[in-house]
């Protein structure tokens, strides 16, 4: 199954700094199974951010993006992703925050969402590698459940309906 | 006290399922000292949830929903509820999956959601029996604090004034 | 820095309660180092409350409210907020809940959300004296960290780039 990692900063935008985050996430999506054929860069740009969500969308089930999730004014890669979700999973930024305080007392500080997108899953990590890679192996189970959910495998929900389908 | 029991189910709407989530959760209200009425069934239409959740509203201090939390395309049990809400209480669904993790590692993919509606409290709780029982035994105790509160009864508040009126 | 404290209370602004959350709140704030030169005390009006954040976050770089966080039909602050901020960060009312549990088994009745104003950030905590102080102490060390990001300090970043930013 393919996925796409977007990194999101300004400064790797402009080359300024060498992008970690997003070769890191990659591997570790590789690792789970999925074929990462792409690796895109954009600035801290509500509405870049958005358009490059939406029209990665239409190549691949997953996209996930590294960076822009925090408090500092240029964040707003949680909005972006908002405003291109049909709905909004609470519980996958709960979870990354919950596993998260297990390496940081500031992983509440995290303002990423999870959302969907038709069929295709959009998930928001932190933009430092290993903030990245810990939010993302939090959720790497959901993540795979809930694309089979999304294609419409139902027998994959457990136990028995948790998708609250019947 | 009365409750109502709604469950959102495509297929047992249309009759090619039997009904079990919606019967216990009824029975698990009645064992908590609601009065419970009514069962009704409805299809996993938004707009059709959100109306029944509104018409029921009238009838009961309690309306709670099972199915259709999930992250399936047709799951919009969340979006009727917020559509419906005066206000979201963030915390009933953050505790169900926090305690359903007990259960499975797949309770963060819950969306649901609780709100009030007036003196209204809604409480969607996930489509699959075990789950549904589990989430709604949960939030049971602030279910029946949170309607003394919306009865005007702050003298149930806990410790001194939790319900942040004084 | 700054800080300001905003009672959210009809009967303490009616003058039928003395405020006693207010002063506790700022005592604490003041022993965490910052400046509390004024405690108001608005009523549970949803306008009034947004009007009166908006216009101390001109003032002060961290504005903290006691009181309407709760589920009783008069409590609009987190609705105040929300209207004000332009962004939400859940992870604060998150947390705070999740502590409180060790308190209160209460704790996910509180409606309480943060979140920023330009580089201001807004706290709720609840009402009651002894959760206002137990809330603010849960984020504490985020609020401390969330205002050095919002001046741009972004070495404050823990761990490397907690912040999303780089």
């Amino acid at each position: 199954m393919n996925a796409i990692v977007i990194t999101v900063s300004d400064s790797c935008f402009q080359g300024h700094r060498v992008d970690r985050s997003g070769p890191e996430v990659a591997v570790r999506l590789r690792q789970a199974g999925f074929t990462v054929d792409r690796n895109l860069i954009v600035p801290d740009d509500r509405e870049r951010i958005a358009a490059e969500i939406r029209e990665q969308a239409g190549r691949a089930r997953l996209v996930v993006t590294t960076g822009g999730t925090g408090i500092a004014l240029r964040d707003v890669t949680p909005e972006a992703t908002r405003q291109v979700c049909d709905r909004i999973l609470d519980g996958f930024g709960e979870h990354m925050r919950r596993e998260g305080l297990k390496d940081t007392a500031f992983a509440p500080m995290s303002r990423a969402v999870s959302g969907t997108f038709g069929t295709t899953l959009i998930v928001n990590v932190p933009g430092s590698p290993r903030a990245a890679v810990a939010s993302l192996e939090a959720v790497l189970p959901l993540i795979q459940h809930a694309l089979a959910l999304l294609s419409g495998d139902t027998e994959h929900s457990e136990p028995g309906r948790a998708s609250g389908k019947k």
